[in-house]
């Protein structure tokens, strides 16, 4: 439970697959896991940007054996991921992955009202599909395969832990895919399958630059300009996996979240989750409180911004 | 903060509209509005079940003044939802409900390994879609018409704070669902929407015998056979609703986990949950490791009945 008699995973010598690898997090962790000695094979969407991940990746290589590989291949659907995993397996003689890290996804912040229903499913998809996909196929791939001791790993967000205005169409997704991860923590235990998933907070990759084009300013300045570098988050990300915790959180406010939201989640650290679920029990009604003012301190400029957007005529 | 101060929520000449509401919970709930003398609207697919409910609801009007009504009508997406909306309002004049109770959805529990693209695709409609697309369309409707001091009630469930093996398709709605309803609480206070979710334990529902044709033994195994009637649960619902509680939760073990789960969500009773934190911190790790237990020892006999279904051939 301490961490103390867990045995730590070393990733030398595994084949690791990243979705989202070519950038963000996913390029942070690849980056990670080459120095490691890992074999990489990385899964999105844009060449160009694929062709230059590799190229950054290649630079890492610790040993003349790692093999690193970069597919283009969609992963919205069941179908598609299944046929992305084959792939990826192909370099490998057919053989599975050891890990996945399914870092694909991004966020469009936007008032609800201003939502259209492709921005709510799109939402969904981006935030989770595009990872359950990955999960569904690999589990059928790898019980049908007998591999053992294989990890399947989540990327949630903050936002899997808790919300505020402005993400509609994202946090539902994120917290579908802690149920998910929560779900199948307990289920893929029948297959000696490990699951983790990480609750980044505020990451500043280029998703996090796209997102802010649409997000309203008031949820901007609810979230204020606190995060990590993609490459931060990547560290903490691995640390987790390496330390064999379930639930990864990285920085201080995750980890506040993290403890009072445990549900039946398994604990990393009982003290320590003692003692932020404690701080957590004081400090997260102040810290909503002043969010509940910011937001009907809004009210005012909101009706103001709907009316000239012609919401009302 | 401890329910001294706030305002009871009297369903009196209120209109509440029901999605789900021809049987179970939704069912249980319009019986209990119309004793309270509430105008009642529901929602659901099937005429005859609609037929009876009407007929049940009318027995307990207790004002020749109440309006009854019931609609066949789709919700399973944001057009349909905001069309059956618009035909709510219709017998008021075009006047939008006072009040929402999404009860709609269905769950269909399985191993991962046996669901279907379709399976996991259904399971997010039925846990998730045909509740936010009722918000969705009740927000942009009632924003437009200046509506005030209205309530959008979500039904999530127990497996919105927790889970285990055999709901990969049902878990991840509940959880997106709550995800939902926390944005909301936040952003809605905007326009004064008030927003309230509920989070059931196992209700003996027609729903519940649906699902136990599809729920693996083990999941039956581990939820044990407590639960509630329809008409305890609607009651557990319609208590949390008028003493304006926004996570509400009708069992001790929802209770518990409600309090060891509790994110961003505002509290209900400091006190109280607190207490429940505390018990909760020690008793789902053990809960949790009797689950674990129970799933190891299945895994033999869940390797025979994948071979005898075929999976590996």
């Amino acid at each position: 439970m301490f961490g103390l008699f867990s045995k730590k995973w070393n990733p030398e010598g595994k084949h690791v697959y990243i979705t989202g690898g070519s950038s963000g997090l996913g390029l942070g962790l690849a980056h990670i896991l080459a120095q490691k000695g890992a074999h990489i094979s990385i899964v999105a969407r844009s060449q160009s940007k694929l062709d230059e991940a590799i190229e950054s990746i290649e630079k890492l290589r610790v040993n003349p054996s790692q093999i690193f590989k970069a597919y283009s291949h969609a992963l919205d659907s069941g179908d598609a991921a299944a046929k992305a995993l084959q792939l990826v397996a192909e370099a490998h003689g057919g053989e599975l992955p050891d890990a996945i890290f399914t870092c694909a996804g991004s966020s469009k912040p936007m008032f609800f009202i201003d939502t259209t229903e492709q921005d709510m499913v799109d939402g969904m998809t981006n935030a989770y599909w595009l990872q359950a996909w990955t999960a569904w196929a690999a589990t059928k791939q790898m019980v049908k395969a007998g591999k053992k001791g294989a990890k399947i790993v989540f990327v949630s967000s903050l936002l899997g832990y808790m919300s505020f205005l402005g993400y509609t169409s994202y946090t539902p997704g994120k917290h579908a895919l802690r149920g998910l991860a929560d779900t199948l923590h307990s289920e893929l235990k029948l297959y000696g399958i490990d699951v983790h998933i990480y609750f980044p907070g505020t990451m500043f990759t280029p998703g996090y630059e796209e997102e802010n084009k649409t997000k309203p300013a008031i949820t901007q300045a609810i979230e204020g300009t606190d995060g990590l570098t993609s490459d931060q988050a990547a560290q903490a990300l691995y640390k987790g996996v390496v330390n064999g915790n379930y639930h990864i959180s990285g920085d201080l406010i995750t980890d506040l979240f993290h403890a009072s939201t445990r549900g039946s989640a398994p604990r990393n650290n009982w003290l320590l989750e003692g003692l932020y679920d404690l701080v957590a029990y004081f400090a997260v009604p102040v810290w909503r409180s002043g969010v509940e003012s910011q937001v009907l301190a809004h009210r005012d400029e909101h009706q103001t911004y709907l009316a000239k957007k012609g919401f009302f005529s």
